[in-house]
């Protein structure tokens, strides 16, 4: 079999290095939060944007064990008591398109918009209204932007100050913050989710798309870890009874409610 | 159904708290590491103890892609382009008893052997020579320490120098220590490991031993994210060619060699 | 990479074979539990092997939204909508100790007391009281016996009667039935639970008791598909909603009910 | 939390109930692959029905262990010994658009060609073409035809063969044969390889386009199940090596070979 390749890491008997730097230089002067960003972009990062990737990790590290993963994590821990790794990745198949899979559409949906722009040496307002008037027509929501409850998410602002603060580029934010402005006057107004936040600041932190994905399971994962701490030491196994409603077939043969 | 009830987070429409914590307040000041403490321990880290934990999550982070839970997050992402978290699932799966296994074991020993010492106030060093001389006689190898290339591990001097700087109480870390030395005169003489050490300073910094495995969960799924986006952007699907050898039954009803 | 031996199965360019059969012969002419049967015992069964493998497998295949394992595979699929693969292998992931756990155990407690009997020349009605007796010492429970809801498994006289009809040698049936025995004299009557019952059975086709987890899950992955399937077609999206109620720490530092 | 509504099954304090039919009846009388149809379309297939969908599962069951499932349930159980479930899991989340996702999409395209047809009152060969067409326009593979070892499948008259036998209704085989038939005049001869062949029975016998997802899992999980019990047996924990090759930034900062 042919060696698989990689430039992310490599291990000799005296050391392991990740992206060229040591590991144990790393284990004395960096944060995890600093080595998440090394294996993505090939170098540390700076102070600021270490304090925004942190921002964003703890953003989505929890939501309370109604979540879709944190629900998945408990229920099969509830049944599973000897594989806490079983309960921690079924939670992570969860992640899919409709929990946390906003970030990568938005993410998606900004680079779109940027290309054009540059391709096109069009405003960045002019970019985001022929994304909004696309997905109009093709009857698709904006990734990004609304929200379940109606109130603005208090992390958007928290996440766009920082951003400000720290002097990043910015077209991300530039570009979604037009997207909501343009939604505004065709659509609604519509605040911008924490999905679309960590969206944009992602996208200005140079990182591709699928890294909204992964972001949210490298946080999450540690929200789930307290989710099966918890069930293995509150509560007694298999507890977990789902209430069921039988409306199918009867056993006479007839449809109906049972 | 029943509420499911919870000690580690709730939401309400305004705010996401984390053990009392407000989401925004942990964004604007903390690091991740130290929500990932929060999380399982109810109160933020002091400096030392934050310190600590960074650098044992980036210990864990990444190993290559030949490690297990790597490969097998490759080898799905080889096979399944379209679900990253399914690739970053399959590897967590593989985080089972023989793969970072035993940090947990480790822990569970020094747990045992510590709640001797004090039960049956006896020193430390007892305590680790009865622990000893009973994992001799069942035959079971002593977790935490023994290296497969026969060299110490340069994380562990690191990790207990880091420890000794901070302060910690550090009775884990006396506990491994004295099992090391005792293991010298009833074995042969053995290094701690990367899990032994992780294993005692975990103990100090107060987690319970699941932690030894959530913790490797928590910092490997960062570098999986690493390795399967290397998968998707540098290799073509469905790559991975595994050599196979037949050695059963033969078509004729013969057993042998294919 | 050195090649990986098997003996279960290969393929040439014109044919693929298991265990020696030819696939299109097994296509043309084999059931699919024939083929279950083939792949871990290396030979066809018996049309009476045959029909018992069946209704062990029909036995474990659905039992109902509410059940660990279809519960965790439908949360998943109201939150992972392109990704049926995921909702599947996270209801797989429940089935662990606490969820389909009996069985295994069982089988191997049929194991230890058959093998008790056959080493040491007694009486397998002997080798059950001494297997039981041990049982209560440990503070154990017996697997494979008792009921939640205290009634006689339906499952249980259907496949022994299945059983004793086909003429198998029957000593998992006689020692389980023998443990029972012994219960009833020492702890008190218990019904003989469908995981007793299969793992009986299980044991008496010649399988080694790990087969008890893999023909659960080969068998419930089926119904786990319905579930899929309906969840898919019949509900919207993250239509899941789990009520919570937070009991932990309070904004003001103060422990309490929320 | 309202009820989960369910047509598949139920259960009472005497009973589980499949579609309608009592658990012990299906027992008694049905085989497993019976029950599989019974799950998903609510009635019991005939015996022509039975023998096509049984061929179907058989022919997905195994395919070595260097298939991308196998190696990873492999992969997985070497470093998981105690968890079987985690091992299985890890298999079938490998089984995603590359690895057997040919037999989705072309259920999907034999669905679309046909709804055409009938639509518009067209032929089905013309039907055929505008679909081909329609993929060259896009550059898109057509999924079901063409084969890595350029030979034909040969399940794939087998199972055309039984359908004939059988008296099928036949518009899914002979949409497929219409589809190669425009493909090898607007693009070049390519077989029907066993994805294709089995989209078009499987339409044939009235499954949704998910429904070709499903066999697949359901099948290859029995397979899955014969190759972890083979790692468990034969192999010693933690022996796969895959071999890795560096080629990213090197200590010093420079870029090149390792």
């Amino acid at each position: 079999m042919e060696s698989w390749k990689t430039a992310v890491s490599y291990s000799d008997e005296d050391q392991i290095w990740i992206r060229g730097e040591a590991m144990t230089d790393l284990m004395a002067k960096a944060s995890f939060t600093e080595v998440v960003f090394l294996l993505h972009q090939g170098r540390l990062p700076s102070a600021n944007e270490r304090k925004l990737l942190d921002a964003i990790l703890v953003a989505v590290c929890d939501h309370g064990p109604g979540s879709p993963s944190a629900a998945t994590s408990r229920l099969v821990a509830s049944a599973n008591r000897q594989s806490p790794e079983a309960a921690i990745a079924a939670g992570v198949l969860s992640i899919g398109d409709m929990h946390a899979g906003a970030g990568l559409a938005c993410m998606e949906m900004i680079e779109a918009g940027l290309n054009m722009a540059h391709r096109e040496s069009i405003e960045i307002a002019e970019a985001a209204k022929r994304i909004v008037t696309d997905y109009i027509q093709r009857k698709q929501r904006l990734p990004g932007l609304g929200h379940r409850v109606h109130l603005e998410d208090p992390r958007t602002p928290l996440l766009f100050g920082m951003a400000r603060e720290s002097g990043l580029p910015g077209e991300g934010i530039e570009f979604i913050t037009a997207v909501q402005s343009v939604a505004r006057d065709l659509i609604k107004p519509l605040p911008i989710n924490v999905d679309g936040a960590l969206a944009a600041v992602l996208h200005d932190l140079g990182f591709p798309p699928l890294f909204a994905k992964f972001v949210f399971i490298i946080g999450r994962v540690a929200g789930l870890t307290a989710q099966v701490s918890e069930e293995y030491t509150r509560e007694r196994p298999m507890r977990i009874k789902i209430p069921v409603q039988y409306d199918g077939i009867q056993p006479n043969g007839n449809n109906g409610q049972h």
